[in-house]
């Protein structure tokens, strides 16, 4: 039997949370309410800690759910309780210019569950039908990648790789590895990735990936110049898993003429990086932004399921509801962590 | 009967040039010799006269260039004496890495007549048949235009405008001019021309562009507030056509949210734009480089015989041979000045 | 003050209508009540007279709506009363897995208002928030081609035309000039429309297509053979929009190398046509289909703003709402009929 | 020393071929002489042996060559004596509107060694610098495949497959399975294939894709419901590499709505199929052709390279040229023959 309250880390304001009880409600008409297995902790969750985002509290973040399905509200019939699934967290208005065009990632009131709406660091989770896919078969361990995964295809479905290419992906956290498999599946002959975290590289080697380069803080010049030379003419496709300016400045040099720059990684909003206009007339580059996705979790799912991405080993370091602030410690500064899940 | 020398244009290192009478050859197999109608000018002239792109002297430049078939080599028949032609000035090496994987623009030695091979500022010019297309029919004051219109015909292959959309260009030259008439041809449901150039926003408005608005010198900041208002949200493309480099770092806050920046114009070497990664990230911005063209001119003449670009009224000046230096001067300085052509 | 009744189009079987009155319900929240203004006749509606389409009766037709908002529900707030607006009517579930991967066209409850539910046959008709555009300053004799004309954009999305490029529009009734004239402001260069229906070419004519032709029943072979001499090696894309099958399996050979055919028109679901396999692979052929429309009714309303479509001239038939079989009468054989409206 | 004649399969009309002592000349400027290694039989040398494809005699088939490099002619610096390098047997002419606009493939000269020219069944194999590429490194078992590879390249960037798809792939002789390599390595995250061929499913399995159905000749009607139920609403994209009209008449109806059917294999040019047009419009069907290629030397080489395409146990059988007709005889109707080649 379901009990009448449950454990949720709860933000009250800013930087203050508590792990606590809270009423846990019935599922409405084409709501599911599910067991959560585990969900990701990311960068995200360390923004909405610091206040970023958020526009109500009490709020309770976790936007990177697995879970089993534990009831169904009235009229859902694509579920079946006990079903393992995935959380889609992200859902727009429906009625703004750029919804109603087509554009919802362009939606002013993007966001859902995890960010404006009571998320999944919490012993149960209640979302509308359509935000759910299921998982059945997937190794939860797998499937808690399905959001971030999600919004790596995303990312893969803006650069449209062309087959026999190659590619350079700045920064191998989860999400660089991520990008790196889905491109090394989506045309590029070639990847290499390259970032300052040596087991993160190991990683990536036992990935498959074709080529794992250590960068070495502070020899940023020596690194890009090196890269320069791998890159033989340049790289079809370069993209930033790091968030960090300074490599994002450096990402167009490292180009092939009429090659593509994604800027994946969340720099600051302040932020601003040197660009030469006449190199980006004369040799035709192109500099594109992906955020998020909408509507790229089954198709995260299946690459999941065919070992297009592989996520063996990523996860290093479990944490329960009680300990939140250390999952987002390890998140925030430990340099052996490399997926970080909560499990309630 | 054919003379056996001819005046030109002849540059004997940067910066000096005389008009003198040079020797007339023979079309070889495979050539055509032309009778020279006119050429544009235009600041690529500017620039090979200050001594840029220049690899050997002595160079005649002239690039855009109309004339009548005189003479055909051995075993050219797509083209009859008499025969009113435009001129593609751009070729490639055919065997580098970028040639021989249908990336023609990035050959290291892309590049042609008027540039790297004797131009049409002069009596007659010689090319190989491949670079010679039947302009038959068409005002040869609308045919001059073939080779700046396969440039912005490139432009916007690469854009790929979609129907219903917004489109805003920066600079009202004859480039800016073309640009705006093939967006608002090529699915730009609205296209709005800014300049300082208050004649050339007439002549846009006179050409039936949906909307032109004057900026004013040092009040930069006032003029982008006053476009971002116009462009509700934001254009769906912003397009540089003024090589300003404080014009382009502009050009970002104007895209909507998923549109695109164009960089047409032609920055210095050394300017530099600040960009913000994060929105372009957060916004999915797009920023784009165009450069020349090297198999658009079917499409530009196209696009010229059926209005869809209309040329009336640009033609400004025309100079004869002997006024070379006046026509620089008036592309450079003379702000009555929009399309100037030379007339052997 | 509102009527408690309406006078409505009420089909209560196939083939069985009824001009009466029906009540007239107030708007929910979110919904936006609509006195009609007026509203097209389609064969889509010809096909729900014989039973096409529909799931349940009672029902009221009616899809192509303009109408002013005379009351609003509660929460609406992108609407005043009194506002000229046109109406979307296509609608998806939301939860199916096209709906929840991007693909909502392939939605299996894809439909709407004036086919699931009840349509603008009617004095009033009422419908979400999200399924209404602003209208204000068109005149409603343009703004009532909001819905043909957001399918035809989708068609053209789906074509993505490049520019300096060559159409052939097979079919001149309203679609068929909805879909020449945007593919002439979207990168066709040159665009000939060709049908047996003389005075709409003429009318083609005056809205500036390039080139009518007029076809003569039962000369098909000798049509398809002039209109290829014409095409000079192909049309770039080659659109049917008759619904015509015999036409449909023409319009093949008349691609150029690389070319399109899009397949607009509706045939019988039992016509089947013959194709080369060799000739699709050895030449490079794309066929397409386009249906309908869910998200470009924003792009349809700007381009019939600016004039890109322009639909003077168009309608040359209008009924009342007691008038409905005669109006299904002039679209289904009135050859003087070119848009045939319903003003209630 | 280089001898002065060489061995080669020459024919001198249809079907009338000899193994023969031909003079053997010096490479001109730009061209190299290559020793060959081996080279690929396919379909096409059994049609240019009936005749097909050929304008004049006499005639040496062999268009899938790899060799190193004998003799550089004049002004060939990219290559050294030694090296191992593939060829790109197809060039166009240059001069004609297709060429001209960037669409070679359309070139009606299109064609080259070993279809027009003297191909690679031969010791020697004489080409212009152009069409040859460095294949050090690589495996001549692997080399072999480039120009397959390359088509197969070219057929993947006109299907420009979204990550997280599906595709089913029909016949799995050298050509499908390249495809279905590709496909896997090109964003589709389930690739089936599908042939009557057991021991190259088995190929297929061991090659690492997804799903391998073995059909049974005469039962297409149960094939086709099968890898329907298997499809679940239908594949993404669904490739036809047999060739075989009756199996591509089928390809439509297993493609999911909004998904592509690429037509590759190579039909009778008599063959036609039935395609029902209301299907391609109500489903948004794609229907492609793709043919040949003539710029993907290189990313074919890059896929081959890096394993995106292996191509372990497909080479079955090996015949000198003296065996060149039971070389032919093993591609036309040898069960057991997966890829045959030739070495000389
Ligand atoms: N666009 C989107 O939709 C989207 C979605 C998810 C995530 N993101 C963003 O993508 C980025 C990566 O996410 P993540 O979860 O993988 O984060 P992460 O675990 O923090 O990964 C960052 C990676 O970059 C490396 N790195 C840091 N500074 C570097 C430097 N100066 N030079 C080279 N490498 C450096 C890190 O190494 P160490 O671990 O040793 O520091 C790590 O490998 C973040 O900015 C995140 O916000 C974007
Ligand atoms: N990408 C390509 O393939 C390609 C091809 C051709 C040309 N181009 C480049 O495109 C640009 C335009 O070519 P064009 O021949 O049209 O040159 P142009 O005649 O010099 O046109 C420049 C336009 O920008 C205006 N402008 C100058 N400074 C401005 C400012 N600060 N703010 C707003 N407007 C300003 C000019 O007005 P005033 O006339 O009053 O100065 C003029 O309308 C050049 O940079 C050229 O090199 C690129
Ligand atoms: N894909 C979509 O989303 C979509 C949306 C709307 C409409 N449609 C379809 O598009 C088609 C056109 O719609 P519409 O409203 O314009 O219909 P329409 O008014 O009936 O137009 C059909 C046109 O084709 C001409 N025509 C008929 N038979 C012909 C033949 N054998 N040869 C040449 N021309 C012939 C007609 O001439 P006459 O008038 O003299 O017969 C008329 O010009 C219809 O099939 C409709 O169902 C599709
Ligand atoms: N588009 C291009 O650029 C291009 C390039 C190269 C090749 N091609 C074409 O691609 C096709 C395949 O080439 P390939 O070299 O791989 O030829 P292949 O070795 O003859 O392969 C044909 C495959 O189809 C199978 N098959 C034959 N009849 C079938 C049927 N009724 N049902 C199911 N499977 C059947 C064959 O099985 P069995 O071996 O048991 O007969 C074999 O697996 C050919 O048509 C070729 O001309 C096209
Ligand atoms: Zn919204
Ligand atoms: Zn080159
Ligand atoms: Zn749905
Ligand atoms: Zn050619």
């Amino acid at each position: 039997m379901t009990p009448s309250t449950m454990r949720a880390v709860v933000y009250d304001q800013p930087r203050e949370f508590t792990v606590k009880e809270v009423p846990l409600r019935d599922p409405e008409p084409g709501e599911v309410r599910l067991k959560v297995v585990q969900g990701g902790v990311c960068g995200t969750d360390l923004h909405l800690h610091e206040g970023g985002f958020i526009t109500s509290y009490p709020l309770t973040p976790g936007h990177e759910n697995v879970g089993t399905v534990e009831a169904l509200g009235d009229g859902v019939d694509s579920f079946r309780v006990g079903e393992l699934v995935a959380v889609n967290p992200n859902t727009t208005c429906g009625k703004c210019p750029a919804c109603r065009s087509g554009d919802r990632l362009y939606c002013p009131s993007f966001g859902g569950w995890g960010t404006l709406k009571p998320g999944g660091f919490a012993d149960y989770l209640i979302v509308p039908e359509e935000q759910v896919f299921s998982a059945e078969g997937l190794d939860p361990d797998v499937a808690v990648f399905a959001e971030p995964a999600a919004c790596a295809v995303h990312g893969i479905e803006i650069l449209q790789p062309r087959p026999g290419t190659t590619a350079l992906v700045f920064g191998t956290g989860p999400t660089g590895l991520l990008l790196a498999q889905l491109l090394a599946s989506s045309g590029a002959a070639h990847v290499t990735v390259a970032s300052i975290a040596e087991p993160q590289l190991r990683r990536a080697e036992e990935l498959g990936l074709d080529s794992a380069y250590l960068m070495v803080r502070g020899r940023l010049d020596d690194d890009i110049a090196e890269l320069a030379k791998r890159g033989d003419g340049g790289f079809d496709y370069v993209i930033d898993a790091t968030g960090v300016a300074q490599v994002q400045e450096r990402t167009v040099e490292l180009a092939r003429s009429g090659g593509t720059v994604l800027l994946y990684g969340v720099a600051h909003e302040d932020d601003r990086i040197a660009i030469s206009p006449y190199e980006v007339f004369r040799r035709e580059l192109t500099i594109r932004g992906s955020f998020a996705e909408i509507d790229t979790v089954p198709a995260a799912l299946a690459a999941l399921r065919s070992g297009r991405i592989r996520t063996d080993g990523l996860i290093t370091h479990r944490f329960g509801l009680d300990d939140y602030g250390a999952a987002m410690d390890a998140v925030r500064s430990d340099d052996s962590a490399h997926k970080v899940v909560m499990t309630p």
